[in-house]
């Protein structure tokens, strides 16, 4: 499995100043449209998340809909979008945080998780951490019996785990 | 499996006046949550696929990510996202459509497709067709061996598969 998600990884394709000078932005595409290494991401997070009970995974919108939504599929779990403001059409619980220029709001169904579930919280990336943060206190306020959070892939040099409470559970699939 | 069917969709929650007044929004994210639901989605499209020779499945922005990629994963398909302007990193193909009011964009890589794909096209609902008329022609653009398409669910009322070409296979897992 390991020199599975290291060919998985290698195909990652970086993107030099995108969406701005100075990032190196990771595009996960081109490993999903291979079929050989969306089985492999697929694999590896079902067995990391197959005996944890899991009964909702959490995708933040959009591209933690996809490996989310295959997760919670292979779980036998429910899926629960987090979205931009206005997209979801019933009562939601909203949440804004602070990004380097400006503010950004996610929202989360009032009805989507209950004190019964154990939730996964997924994202493709972990950079800086400022989303997760988010999703987590929208998730942690509707009191679910427990919460962990996972990525595809993590940044380490932006430190997004320190932004994240110490006692609360997060994977990544591989890091660069 | 007709019976599950018609218990998934009787878990699609009917949101009067969304986004505007007059328009009876399908939500299917009462549907997604319940593991049972999502399972039964997700087995119909696998039975509905699994014997096309589907190697990628292309998942409309942003709720057609969530079975697309669900699908692409049972299938042993890739993944491809089309996406709102900007949100692609990578060369991309765009195309304008109008809409209601005003047009719309939508992406894709350039390097998505190839010759040799035989591509499903999914997104989660029909109506207009506006958008799928758009990704379908996006799709063609890079002359794979076969392009399907297909919805989690159609509102026949709206004729939208009236704006596809004849010849081109449209399902549905169920309608309204």
């Amino acid at each position: 499995m390991r020199n599975r998600i290291e060919e998985a990884k290698q195909a990652v394709r970086n993107i030099p100043d995108f969406p701005i000078e100075g990032i190196q932005f990771k595009d996960l595409t081109t490993l999903m449209k291979s079929p050989q290494h969306l089985t492999t991401v697929s694999d590896a997070l079902y067995e990391m998340y197959k005996e944890k009970g899991i009964t909702k995974v959490v995708g933040i919108e959009s591209r933690g809909f996809i490996f989310g939504a295959i997760l919670a599929a292979r779980l036998g779990a429910g899926f629960v979008p987090i979205r931009k403001p206005g997209k979801l059409p019933a009562e939601v619980i909203s949440k804004t945080y602070d990004k380097e220029y400006g503010t950004d709001t996610i929202e989360i169904h009032r009805d989507a998780i209950t004190n019964d579930d154990v939730v996964l919280i997924h994202d493709d990336l972990l950079a800086t951490g400022g989303t997760i943060l988010a999703a987590l206190e929208l998730v942690q306020s509707m009191k679910p019996r427990d919460v962990m959070i996972n990525f595809v892939c993590g940044l380490s040099d932006l430190h997004g785990r320190d932004m994240l409470p110490k006692e609360i559970e997060v994977t990544t699939v591989f890091d660069f």
